[in-house]
């Protein structure tokens, strides 16, 4: 209803606003973000802690958005957005990720061109400053999507990538919390709340420029003491990122394996092309339902062609942010906006 | 319209067959197979070679049909008849699998039960003799849906499955092949075609059982030649492998990438559950519209919960087959059935 409202206001303003009217681009350019979804309260974070969030979710907008502004293509957008938050020691993604079982921290990352359904992903890099760039030239400078771990990190440096010593990510906080995870686990707790609340941080962004195309981009560090290799939905496409200029675009963050299961980017770009549902009816649908009715948890931010867009989650709070000619919000908590 | 005609001469049949009627299963117990899609023309394999490929098919469906004939689960169905294709060595998959650019195996795998939506996945495995149990292992032994290379390999050994050396996998066809495409790359030849035949001869199964579940399965050896750790469709949820009994069940074959871009699995499902197309409109949507209009080619099996099914490639031909009561159906090359 929101939304519908400032579309309102957007279009029954134009005939005051006749002097920048002409300037203005031909789609209402937009951009989208997320630092991640979690149990996310009030009071989790010092006031300083939290100003801090905010302050970078909003560097994070305005560098997106001035992509969009001055006529750059989404793509350029979702990567300048993700780039600012995975260099952010807050988040879990590039510097400031979770660390893995064995102390290392494996980063994930996916990009989609919702024009031309161009998509690269990366799975478990070590050495890569930002997984969001390698994921771009996976799909700009390879004929393939997708990339794993040491064959991921090979191509990364003979494509010329920024390369980081691995102790670059690591932050005394994320440290700290995996050596309570050790303990805890040598020490056979199930400690629930500890490792279910470290399955969140996954940063990322959804744009639409003045052409009227769509792009989005997620990165992680993925869950705290994963194992095997885990993949989670992150650099999965379908489910961690999608984007259609057809449709949306989407990029998710949450418990990945539900994500994967039940392929949410992809399922509600598909309730729009399908069914003809709002961006955010469909976001609905599959968050407070298919994902809820599984007991899984996490959200997504999705955005359409005509710039309409949702933010939305079934956990306490997500990070997110929306900039578009209109409107700068900034939230964590529930029910903020 | 044959899979109409099919069904309809199954109950019209009905009163005929009496006798047996009671016996039956509620639902039509079904399996359909593949063994990869590709540039199959007749006269491509002599009628020794050509045999050989016709009994290992019908040997999948009768394997993976006796499991469902007995009461047995969607889920033991396609893992049987994809076992029985990865140690066959004529198909892109367990032994027989085409080779890396630096002369290996890397294997993957998908498993996805309709019921649950639960899903594992594997991504470059060498040493795990049938990578379709390792994905199931994932699925059943693991909180997570996708393990990659060392990391899958490290499970695998932690969980019993059964392990082989690298070389077990190994044929002298496919080595042959492997050492013609260096050379090619040395010579700078751009022989596409050889290159292009050798992204197929992924293997999978869809089989719905007497409790009317579905399941999907897929396992290959991915494109020759790849390099940095290439994730295909194969492991992917969504791409290569969906099901869920709302819908459908999908296993896929051909250029992975694409299958990747366009979640063609997903997509199929989608249209079925959204628009309510039947089984064999929403794949040729997906493979006559969608994937033919990206210049990509490859194909499908697609299982729905009511037992109709679509065996669709646009490429010239898809080793496949299907089963149920009333037929037991194997063919090649186009418009073979």
């Amino acid at each position: 209803m929101r939304i519908f409202l400032t579309l309102a206001a957007f279009f029954f303003a134009a005939p005051a606003m006749a002097e920048h009217h002409e300037a203005a681009p031909v789609t209402p350019v937009t951009i989208v973000i997320h630092g991640g979804a979690g149990a996310l309260a009030p009071g989790r974070y010092s006031p300083e802690e939290e100003a801090a969030f905010r302050a970078k979710l909003n560097e994070a907008l305005d560098a997106g958005y001035a992509v969009l502004e001055s006529g750059g293509a989404a793509l350029d957008a979702v990567e300048a957005a993700i780039v600012l938050m995975e260099d952010a020691p807050m988040f879990n993604a590039g510097k400031g990720a979770v660390f893995t079982r064995k102390g290392k921290n494996e980063l994930d990352s996916s990009i989609m061109d919702g024009a031309t359904l161009n998509a690269g992903a990366v799975a478990g890099v070590t050495r890569v400053k930002n997984p969001i760039k390698l994921a771009r030239a996976v799909m700009e400078k390879s004929d393939h999507v997708m990339f794993a771990r040491d064959g991921a990190e090979k191509f990364a440096r003979e494509n010329g990538l920024e390369l980081v010593k691995p102790s670059y990510f690591k932050t005394e906080h994320r440290w700290k919390a995996y050596k309570r995870a050790l303990k805890a686990e040598k020490e056979n707790q199930k400690d629930a709340a500890l490792f279910h609340d470290f399955k969140y941080g996954t940063v990322g962004a959804v744009a639409l420029d003045a052409e009227g195309n769509l792009a989005a981009g997620t990165s992680t560090g993925g869950m705290m003491m994963k194992r095997y290799g885990r993949v989670g939905d992150t650099p999965i496409i379908g489910a961690g990122t999608f984007a259609d200029n057809k449709s949306c675009a989407v990029s998710s963050t949450g418990w990945g394996e539900y994500f994967i299961r039940l392929t949410i980017a992809r399922d509600i770009c598909a309730q729009v092309e399908y069914q003809g549902k709002t961006v955010e009816e469909a976001a609905d649908d599959v968050i407070h339902h298919r994902l809820q009715d599984m007991g899984a948890d996490g959200g997504v931010i999705v955005l359409a062609p005509d710039g309409s867009y949702a933010m939305t989650f079934n956990s306490k709070g997500m990070f997110r942010g929306v900039k578009n000619a209109e409107e700068q919000i900034i939230a964590i908590y529930g029910e903020e906006e």
